[in-house]
C-alpha cells in the first residue's frame, strides 16, 4: 500500500468519512496544506499522549482532576450527569449551572453492545454518594437511548437512597407552537406552572 | 489551547469538516479509536514525507517518476488531461484507455485565484510537445471551470500546432431522457452517430 492509500485509509476511519471524503482530504492536504497536515500529526500525538480522563468526573483532561472538579467555588450539592463533553459544554455556556459533572462518556445503547460497563455507572454510583452531593441532575439527551440511559441511572440512584431528578421536558424557545411534535406539548403541558 | 482544542482546530482545516464534526472526530478518537489517532499521525506524517509530484505528470507519486509514467505498454501517442489523481483513478477503471496522462492538480478558477500557473500549463505545453504525443485528450470536468480549463489549455495546445480532442458530451448511460438537462440533450442531439 502506498503512503497515499494509506493516509486515505486512515482518514476513513473517522466518523461520518467515506472513501471520498477520505480522497478529498488527503488530496487537500498534500496539495494545498501540508502545514496543516504536519499540524494534525503533532496534534494527534500530542492529544494522544496527553489527554486522558478526569478521575473524579470522567471528562477529558490533561490533569488527573479537570478543571470544573478541581473550581473551590463550584457548589458540591449539585451533581450534572451529560453524555459527553459537548454536552457539558452546551452546560457550561447557559451561564447557569454551578454544580459538578458526571461525564457518561457514551449513553446506554443494547443494540451497539454499550451497556452500564461502559458507560461507567458504577462510578457514577460511587461519586454521588459522596455525602455533599444532594441532588444528581440527569442531563443526558432526550432521544430513545438518551431517556433509556437517564432511566436506567436514575433507578439506580434513587435504589441507594439519593435524589435524581431531570431536566425539563417542554416547549424550546423560539418556537411555533403548531410546529412543535406532540409528545413534547404533551409533556408542557402536564409540567405546566 | 488545551491539547484537545488544538486537535479540534487542526481537524477543523481538512476540506469538508465545521467545528461539530471536528468535535466528534476527536471525541472519538479520543474515547474509542486511539490506535486509528496514531494511525492517521503516522500516516500523515509518512504522506508528507514520501508523497510528491511525478516529474511527468505531476500526478502524486513516492517515485520521481509514477507507475503509469514508466509503464513501457503504455500507448506514448495518447495524453489525457485530468484535473485530480481522482479522475485520473475513474479514467483507469474503465480499462478503456492505455495513454499516457497529466494531472493539472487543479482547474482554472479565476474567482479563487487559480490560474495557468497553478494548474501547470508551461509544463503541460513542454510535455505535449514530446514528439511521440500524437493527441492530447482533454478530460477535465464538464462544469463551467472544467469547460474554461479544457478550453485554454486546448487553444494553447492547438496554437502550437498540436491536435487536442475533448471527452464526447452526452447522455449518461441509465439517463431516462426525461429528466436530462436540456444542455446535455442538446450536445447528444449535435453529436449523434
Amino acid at each position: 500500500m502506498t503512503a497515499l492509500d494509506e493516509l486515505v485509509e486512515a482518514l476513513r476511519r473517522l466518523p461520518g468519512v467515506g472513501v471520498k471524503s477520505a480522497q478529498r482530504m488527503a488530496y487537500h492536504l498534500l496539495q494545498h496544506d501540508r502545514g496543516g497536515a504536519m499540524r494534525l500529526a503533532d496534534a494527534l500525538l500530542a492529544a494522544g499522549d496527553r489527554v486522558h480522563h478526569c478521575t473524579r468526573c470522567h471528562t477529558f483532561a490533561e490533569e488527573p482532576v479537570c478543571s470544573v472538579c478541581s473550581d473551590p467555588t463550584r457548589d458540591d450539592a449539585l451533581l450534572c450527569v451529560v453524555e459527553t463533553p459537548a454536552d457539558q459544554a452546551a452546560m457550561e455556556r447557559t451561564g447557569s449551572y454551578k454544580g459538578r459533572y458526571f461525564v457518561l462518556m457514551g449513553r446506554l445503547s443494547p443494540l451497539d453492545g454499550i451497556g452500564a460497563g461502559d458507560i461507567g455507572l458504577a462510578a457514577l454510583l460511587e461519586r454521588a454518594q459522596d455525602p455533599a452531593v444532594e441532588e444528581v441532575i440527569l442531563a443526558t439527551s432526550f432521544t430513545a437511548e438518551g431517556e433509556a440511559t437517564a432511566h436506567a441511572v436514575g433507578e439506580a440512584l434513587r435504589s441507594m437512597g439519593l435524589r435524581a431528578t431531570r431536566l425539563a421536558r417542554g416547549v424550546p424557545i423560539g418556537s411555533e407552537l403548531e410546529f412543535v411534535d406532540l409528545g413534547t406539548i404533551a409533556h408542557a403541558l402536564a409540567d405546566r406552572r
